[in-house]
C-alpha cells in the first residue's frame, strides 16, 4: 500500500487508531483468503482492490471532491445508486463489518444492538473510516428501528438524509416509494449542484444493470457442481461492488466470469456439501460465516442476503420517456427486494425455496446478526417453509466478535454430517 | 370472585394453566397495592374491577357477543379506539404484561426480544388470556419491528389486521396516516356490519375525550405536593382504563378525582422525592419499577409513557360535517403522540422537559422494556435534553423478571439519595 498518511490526516482522521487497524487487517485478510487453494487469477484485481481499500479508491474520491465531486455513504440495498450516478455522485458502502469498531459505537449506542449498526457509529465516531471522512452526506433508511434510531446521532457528526421506506408492499406503498426516491432526487441535485436529467438517470440505470448483470453472471456460474469459485471469494466481490468504481468493477468482474466460465469446462467432482446462506448482511471484513463453513468439507453456493441476491437480482427497466417513468421503474426494482424489513415478506421464503432447488443447495443456514428482531422473527417462516419442503437448516445468531465461533464451528460440522 | 369456569371453558382456555395464573396475581396484587396506607375510598372500584379483571368483565364481553357484537384487541395507544366504538365494538387491551407468558412466548420468538412481545405471543399460544379468546380481532401496527414481525406469527392463531403507522411526521405522512384510519375504518365496519357513520364517529369521540380528560384530571391532581394518591394506584388506573367499559370508566375516574379534590385542600407536606417515569409501556400487571421507587421515599407524579400521558394527552376536535373532516380529527390527534418509533422524535424530549416543570419532578428515570431499540436508542437524547436542562435522570433497561429488582433498587435509592 502506499503511504496515504497526508491524506488520512488531511481528512481528519484519528492515524494512531487507524494504523492499529491497518495492524490487523492484512493479517486476518492473509489467513482467511490468500491460504486458500486453486484461486482464479481474476481474484488478483479483487485481493488489489482490498489491498488498497482504505488508500488508492479513496485518492479516487479525493480527485472527484477537488474537481467539485460530492461522494455519498449508503449502508443498505435500498438507496438507489441510478440517482447518485445521475447526479454525477460517488456512491460508496460505509466501514460497518468489523469489531473494532463496536467499543467505539457502544459509547452512544446500547450494547444490545446489532454489532453492524454499533460497528458504523463506531467507525465514524473513531475517526477510522476514511470512507466516512470522504463522504458529503450519507443516506439512511428506515429498515429497522436500530438504524433509524442511530441516524438521529450519526446526523449530529455528518449530514444524513433518510429515505423512509414502507413497511408494507401495496399499491399505496409503491406510490409512497416513488415519492421518498423523487425527494431523494431533489436532494442529490441540490448537494451536487447537477439535475438528475432522463438521459443522465438513464445512464445510472445502465451503470447499475451492467454490475448486477456482471453479479448475476457470477452468481450463474456457482450452480455448476462443483462451483468454479469459493463463496468465501463471491462474497469479498459482493463486499467490494458497493465501494469500488462500478464501471472498473463490472469490467474486471467479466474478466474473472470468462475464467470461470473456461473452469467450469474442465471441472472435476466434488463432494463437498451445497450451502445457501439466508440472513442479514456481511459487510467488510465480516467473513465469519463463510470462513467457518468453507474450512469444513462445505461450499457456499448462494446467499440469499444484501450483500447476495438481494443486491443483484432483477434490473431496472431501462424503457420510458419521462423522469417519472424512471421513478417508477426504479420503485418496482426496488420494492420487489424481499427484506424481513417488510410484513408480510412471504417472497424471501419463496426466493430461498427457489434458490435452494437452482442452486441444489444440501441445506440452509439462516444466519441473523444479533439483535436483528425481523431476520430473527422472521426465522419462524423460514424454518417452516424449508421443512414443509424438506431442506435441512440450521439458525445461526451471532455478532463480530470470534467468542462463539468454536461453537458455531462445531454446529455447521454437526449439520454437515446430517445432511 | 365469581365461577366462571364454564365461560372460560367455552371460550377455549387452558384451565389448568390459567389456574397457576390465578395462584400468583392476588397475592402480588395484594402485597403491591392492598398494603398502601391511606388510600383513596374511590380506589376501591379499581381493586374490584382488577379483581374481577378475567371474571366480571370477560362476562361482558360474552353478553355483547351473544348479542351479535364484536371484541376487538389492540396493544398500542395508536389504534383508534373511537373508530372501534364506532363500529358499535369493544375495545379492550390484550394480556401482554406478565413474565408468567414469557416462557410461551419464546416457543416461537427469539428469546432477545422485548418481554411484552414475547408475553402477548405466549398468553394466546398458552390460552391462559380471555380476552385475547374473546377477541375476534387484533389490531396490530407498526410501531416497532418486534411487534410488526410478531404479528405474523399472531396471525396464525387469531385474525390480525395491522395498521402501518408511518416513521416521520411530515405532511404527506399525516395523508398517509389518514388514508390507515380510512382502511381500519373498512376493516371495522366489514368485521361488525355495522357502518361508521358521521354521528357515531363523533359519539366514539366523545367517548374517548371524556376519558381523557378524566385521565388528565387525575394526572393534574398529581401536581399537588404531595400527590393526593400514589403513582402505583394511577398505575394501575391507567391499564385497567385499557380493558374497561369507557364511559363507566371515566365516571368512576370522575368520583375518584372528586374525591382527591377535596384531599388536596387538606393535604400535610411530604419530604418524599418526585420521580417522572419515561420510556416504554407498563401492561398489566407490570408494576415492578412504581413498586421499587415508591417503596423507597419517593413519589412517581408522573409518566411520560403510553400508560401514561401518551395515552390522554391531546382530545381529538370533534368538530366536522363529514367523516373525512373526522378522520383528519384522528390523524392530527394520533400523528401528536410522541413516540420513539418517528424519527426524528424531539416533541418526546420536549414533553418530558415541560413535564418535569409542571409536576416539579426531583428527577427523571428512564426506563424501557429489554431489547426495546427505539427508547432504548432515544434515551441518548433524552439523557442530553435533561443535562443541558440541570434535571437529574438514570437509566433503567429491565424486563419482567424479578431478577433484577434488587440492583434495582439500590440504583433508585443512590439515585434518591443524589438529588
Amino acid at each position: 500500500m502506499g503511504d496515504y498518511r497526508k491524506l488520512w490526516s488531511d481528512l481528519g482522521m484519528d492515524l494512531e487508531k487507524h494504523d492499529q487497524l491497518c495492524a490487523v487487517l492484512p493479517g486476518l485478510f492473509s489467513d482467511t483468503y490468500l491460504n486458500q487453494e486453486n484461486r482464479p487469477d481474476g481474484m488478483n484485481y479483487f485481493n488489489f482492490v482490498f489491498s488498497e481499500v482504505h488508500g488508492l479508491r479513496i485518492q479516487e474520491l479525493d480527485e472527484h471532491k477537488k474537481k467539485g465531486g460530492k461522494v455519498i455513504g449508503t449502508f443498505c440495498v435500498f438507496v438507489p445508486d441510478e440517482v447518485i450516478f445521475a447526479a454525477n455522485a460517488i456512491a460508496v458502502g460505509l466501514c460497518a463489518g468489523s469489531q473494532f469498531w463496536v467499543e467505539d459505537g457502544e459509547k452512544v449506542l446500547p450494547r444490545n444492538l446489532c454489532p453492524l449498526i454499533k460497528a458504523f457509529m463506531g467507525a465514524k465516531l473513531s475517526g477510522t473510516c476514511p470512507y466516512f471522512e470522504s463522504c458529503d452526506m450519507v443516506i439512511g433508511e428506515t429498515t429497522c428501528d436500530g438504524k433509524k434510531k442511530a441516524w438521529e446521532i450519526l446526523d449530529e457528526y455528518v449530514p444524513v438524509h433518510v429515505m423512509d421506506l414502507p413497511q408494507m408492499k401495496r399499491e399505496k406503498d409503491y406510490k409512497m416509494w416513488m415519492d421518498e426516491i423523487k425527494i431523494f432526487i431533489s436532494k442529490m441535485e441540490e448537494l451536487t449542484g447537477n439535475k438528475v436529467t432522463v438521459e443522465s438517470l438513464k445512464e445510472g440505470i445502465k451503470i447499475a444493470n451492467a454490475k448486477r448483470r456482471a453479479l448475476k453472471r457470477l452468481s450463474d456460474l456457482r450452480k455448476h457442481k462443483p462451483s468454479p469459485i469459493s463463496g468465501l471469494d463471491v462474497l469479498l466481490i459482493s463486499q467490494i461492488a458497493f465501494n469500488d468504481d462500478p464501471i472498473r468493477f463490472t469490467e474486471k468482474l467479466n474478466e474473472l466470469c470468462d475464467e470461470l466460465d473456461e473452469r467450469v469446462k474442465n471441472s472435476s467432482t466434488s463432494d463437498k456439501k451445497r450451502i445457501l446462506i439466508t440472513g442479514t448482511p456481511m459487510a467488510i471484513p465480516n467473513w465469519k460465516l463463510h470462513s467457518i463453513i468453507e474450512s469444513l468439507n462445505a461450499d457456499v453456493v448462494v446467499e440469499e442476503t444484501c450483500t447476495g441476491t438481494r443486491y443483484f437480482e432483477n434490473e431496472v427497466s431501462e424503457e420510458g420517456d419521462t423522469i417519472e417513468d424512471l421513478i417508477k421503474n426504479l420503485a418496482d426494482r426496488y420494492l420487489n427486494i424481499n427484506c424481513a424489513c417488510f410484513t408480510p415478506n412471504h417472497g424471501r421464503t419463496d426466493d430461498i425455496i427457489r434458490y435452494s432447488k437452482e442452486y441444489d443447495a444440501d441445506g440452509v443456514i439462516d444466519c441473523n446478526l444479533s439483535f436483528c428482531h425481523t431476520y430473527a422473527i422472521e426465522h419462524n417462516e423460514v424454518e417452516k417453509a424449508l421443512r414443509e419442503n424438506n431442506i435441512p437448516n440450521i439458525h445461526i445468531e451471532t455478532d463480530y466478535s470470534t467468542e462463539d465461533s468454536g461453537q458455531i464451528k462445531t454446529r455447521v460440522e454437526a449439520f454437515l454430517e446430517m445432511i
